[in-house]
């Protein structure tokens, strides 16, 4: 189906806006009349650059406050139509929204309201235009859809249909399945927008918290389905009104709602996309660095070994049970200090795998092809990290790790690691539902409720992605505010134990730390769990933190340093605990700060 | 009355909330359990550390989900309670606090949470405790103040009283009078907080968007003369949680407290402050700027005439009828590129506003005492502006004036600028609520509502305040986001003219240039109000704006170019119009950006 976007879903000029949605790949462009207004070009220039950028005008918006409202005033609002309408023709725009009346004059008269906006769309005719009625969730009189439809169908106009907003619809808690009753041809538009579920003022929501299909709460796919069983077959349009959007880059806002419009189109079956392959586990994590050491005597006292060296660069490869870290020194990393660059994914079929990320948009990068490099599918997410799609000693797949010539003085892995309980990757903050429907998307996670954990100074937003059968477990943090001092979007690799206790004395008796958990804490602890004192004792000795859920799921875990941007953590998981301690965060975040 | 302050409304560490309540002035603190918990202190240095800093603990809290439970989980619960009165005695604190039961384990039964209160106020009697009971608003069984204090009424111990939260109780829309019939003796503590009315989860609301009294749209006041009727003598005490003050500066944050609870206690009539002396209107306003060239061009441009030169300092003085502009050369000022640096406020008594500010903790600024200087009562803003009473040629006072040798050469003023219309500042995003108030209590004006303006890269918030009967206006604004490009945080000046076309025509054939406003705002003009043709062709010539308020007040304006962080208005208001243009905001933003 077409795609379009309305010109207020994105920041900057109007200039700026077509020219995102045009190289992300729309179709078209609703035009916000106050973006239209603010602009130095004509409507004629608009309308050329349109077409130059291979964008359609799909409609203009909105016109309010028109119908269903005293003589008088009505003649005052047609001869503002007129105006209107002599624009939209300048412009080469077809069809206009107008929302239903929200101001203290309109009158609860729907039989006025049709005679009014029928006599509104004799004069649209006369320019060519047709007319999309829409019920804002606050108009005054009119608020649901299905309202709207009987003034329309009392209308009876040829030029007069409904606009369907999946906003308004959804948040009214109205039933979407009555669409089907509307002949398609008299559903002139179709405008799209999800919203986190929140209990709180309609039109705060809708002018503040509105996202892009798939990043909220609602069942935009569903009410979609309707649509299209109605006989629908205009384009799918976004209209988001986004307090983050507005000061987020244009470019990528526009490549994430084309990213959402694919999504929902495949699951509302309207066109597949080649389909998921969701990653069985992490293959590996690759830190880089300008100076190897600390975070080689990090590994080292954790129990990792050194286990081989990549035939072509500068990375060396340390394994410790199936957790592989990458420690990569090769100049282009050099810069930013330590950081966690790159996540293989183990992946059943990484050319598939590929082929899904490159038709949802995600950025490609080169394979890194030196002359004896296995090729790998390699994708750049919303933060950066590379995503690598690849297979490690699988029959029929190339290897990546046979790129690594092994050491063969390698010591045995030693430190209880069995493989990489999960990433956590700090966000942008412009950029934390585009991650969300990202990792969602293109990797086929599912992505877990969000939560707010309190660091000293602001609050952090969490939201883990787990795959549904087991899998990479992915957690996406928002750091509090862009002022944060240290300025740095800190990441971290949590690795699972089999004994918290004994890998944590290992590490400490290699000389490395372990970061240093108050008092406090444990006296706490000890008031809500009642451990065995003895128990108690070894975790403030050696700074594990405790968590209990409420089936009974046990979490400890303890963090070493932090190196440059990155830090390690030990987990060990019991009883089907599936969260991340959360309870803990604020404590671990303090003591961090210190 | 005693004054407190809970760590949780401060950022940072434990150490620096603490630090920051003493050093604002509180004479106690209570110690929010997280924040005790994330300490490396022990509980006895958290006590040595208040005591050093002359605060008392007066609050332990919270403690959660302890009442109307099966006995199995009560047993459980009285065991945790043991810990933290345990706990508490370390700490040397006296009073708890202990909310009402969120959890799904609780049952309806006023007579069971009695009974289990009246036993945890045994164990906390034991300890030296008293127990102060607390509805939340969001409680599962318990949610209103007075429901809470029936419970209390039926334990009837003398170790257990109620706790009474502002937020809990307006938030849910309780009737606050029924407050006086509870003794006072068994009103164990005093939270306040006020919050935005917004219609949202009350959880959510409560969470996030807490303010200090004073910053919010609740009557805090009411509440509090109610609980001063019923006998409470203890401390009155901010319990505010805030996304904001959680990043933001603690010390600023702990003085803005004491600031909104000094002029609560004088709204309640509890401590009388010197009188409010209301400014009537604006004596100059003051622009610093290394080259006074760009600047004094635009003044000319505008019909200004340069009539005094300070007699120690390189400051000249431009008039035009009761419009005055100070532009100030010294080298203090030269860092930063032209700002709006002071504004002189035109006070009837500036030695008693003084007094006021002092009392309120305005910064006070030195006086610049030269030799032959008057003495100007000088206070810091919060966002740094020097705000200065002073009387311009008033009889029997010192006239600021006086520090000015006139120049007899300048010309006469000709451009129709007849005075200050306003000033506009944009805040540093940390600090809007706490400006509000300042400007509120501090020079005694009245906020307007707060509004969003929507800028090409991200939304406005603007709030104007002014003095009840004429005298300034004074016009806050919040940049979208930290990130804008610019950095910059731009002020403006505008001026009152006659005859707007008049004053703009005559800029421009002074060579000066007015902002550009697009062609289609004027074709939307015409659509909108139907103005004379060759009215609005004038307009768009000029670049001059128009809004019309709903009673016919009619708004022009326009802008010139900006001066570093500084550009000029014209206004021009009949009818009454008390607005600022908001209507036209969006445009005139998106011209500035160009």
């Amino acid at each position: 189906m077409r795609k379009s976007i309305a010109t207020v879903c994105l920041s900057g000029t109007l200039t700026e806006k077509l020219t995102a949605a045009a190289r992300a790949g729309f179709d078209g462009v609703e035009i916000f009349e106050n973006d239209l207004v603010a602009a130095p070009l004509s409507p004629e220039e608009i309308r050329a650059r349109c077409a130059d950028l291979g964008l359609s005008i799909d409609l203009y918006q909105p016109m309010r406050d028109i119908e269903g409202v005293p003589e008088e005033l009505f003649d005052r609002n047609l001869r503002r139509a007129r105006h209107k309408f002599d624009l939209m023709r300048r412009l080469g725009a077809d069809t206009v929204l107008v929302c239903s009346n929200v101001s203290p004059q309109t009158l609860a008269d729907d039989s006025l309201a049709a005679r009014q906006l029928a006599r509104l769309a004799d004069l649209a005719q006369d320019h060519g235009i047709r007319v999309a009625y829409e019920a804002l969730a606050w108009g005054r009189h009119v608020s649901t859809y299905d309202h709207a439809w009987r003034i329309v169908e009392q209308a009876d106009h040829p030029a007069l249909g409904v606009c369907l907003d999946s906003f308004h619809i959804l948040s009214r808690g109205s039933d979407p399945r009555g669409i089907e009753d509307i002949p398609g041809e008299k559903i002139f538009f179709l405008q799209l927008a999800d919203a986190p579920l929140m209990a709180m003022d309609v039109l705060q929501w809708s002018r503040h918290y509105r996202c892009f299909p798939g990043q909220g709460g609602f069942d935009v796919t569903g009410l979609v389905r309707h649509v299209l069983n109605a006989g629908y077959d205009g384009p799918l349009s976004l209209e988001v009104f986004n307090d983050v959007f507005r000061q987020a880059d244009a470019g990528r806002t526009a490549v994430d709602g084309l990213r959402s419009l694919l999504a929902l189109e495949e699951n509302a079956g309207v066109s597949p996309l080649p389909a998921p392959v969701v990653p069985s586990g992490v293959a590996f994590a690759e830190l880089a660095t300008g100076d190897p050491e600390p975070v080689g005597t990090l590994l080292t006292a954790l129990g990792f070994a050194r286990t081989g060296r990549h035939r072509g660069k500068p990375v060396e490869l340390w394994q410790q049970g199936a957790a592989r870290v990458l420690v990569n020194t090769g100049t282009s990393t050099r810069r930013s200090g330590t950081t966690l660059a790159a996540i293989g994914l183990e992946t059943p079929d990484p050319a598939a795998a590929a082929r899904r990320a490159e038709a949802l948009l995600a950025p490609a990068l080169p394979k890194r092809r030196a002359v004896h490099d296995v090729p790998l599918e390699a994708i750049a997410a919303p933060d950066g990290t590379e995503l690598l799609h690849c297979a490690t000693d699988r029959p029929g797949l190339p290897s990546w790790t046979d790129d690594f010539e092994p050491l063969h003085d390698a010591p045995s892995p030693a430190g209880g690691i069995t493989g990489i309980d999960h990433l956590a990757l700090t966000q942008p903050w412009h950029h934390f539902d585009e991650a969300v429907l990202f990792h969602r998307a293109v990797l086929g996670l599912r992505p877990h409720d969000s939560v707010d954990l309190a660091d000293p100074y602001g609050l952090f937003r969490s939201r883990a992605l787990t795959a549904p059968h087991g899998g990479p477990r992915i957690v996406l943090n928002l750091a509090p505010g862009p002022d944060d001092a240290s300025g740095s979007r800190p990441q971290h690799v949590a690795f699972a134990v089999e004994d918290i206790v004994t890998t944590a004395r290992r590490v400490r008796e290699e000389g490395a730390e372990l970061l240093r958990i108050p008092a406090n804490y444990y006296d706490d602890l000890q008031a809500r769990y009642e451990l065995p004192a003895d128990e108690l004792e070894t975790y403030r000795d050696l700074g594990i933190l405790y968590d209990r859920d409420e089936r009974g799921g046990e979490f400890r875990h303890c963090y070493t340093a932090t190196v440059g941007h990155v830090f390690l953590e030990l987990v060990q998981r019991t009883g089907g605990y599936g969260g991340y301690g959360a309870a803990n965060a604020p404590v671990r975040l303090a003591a961090q700060r210190r």
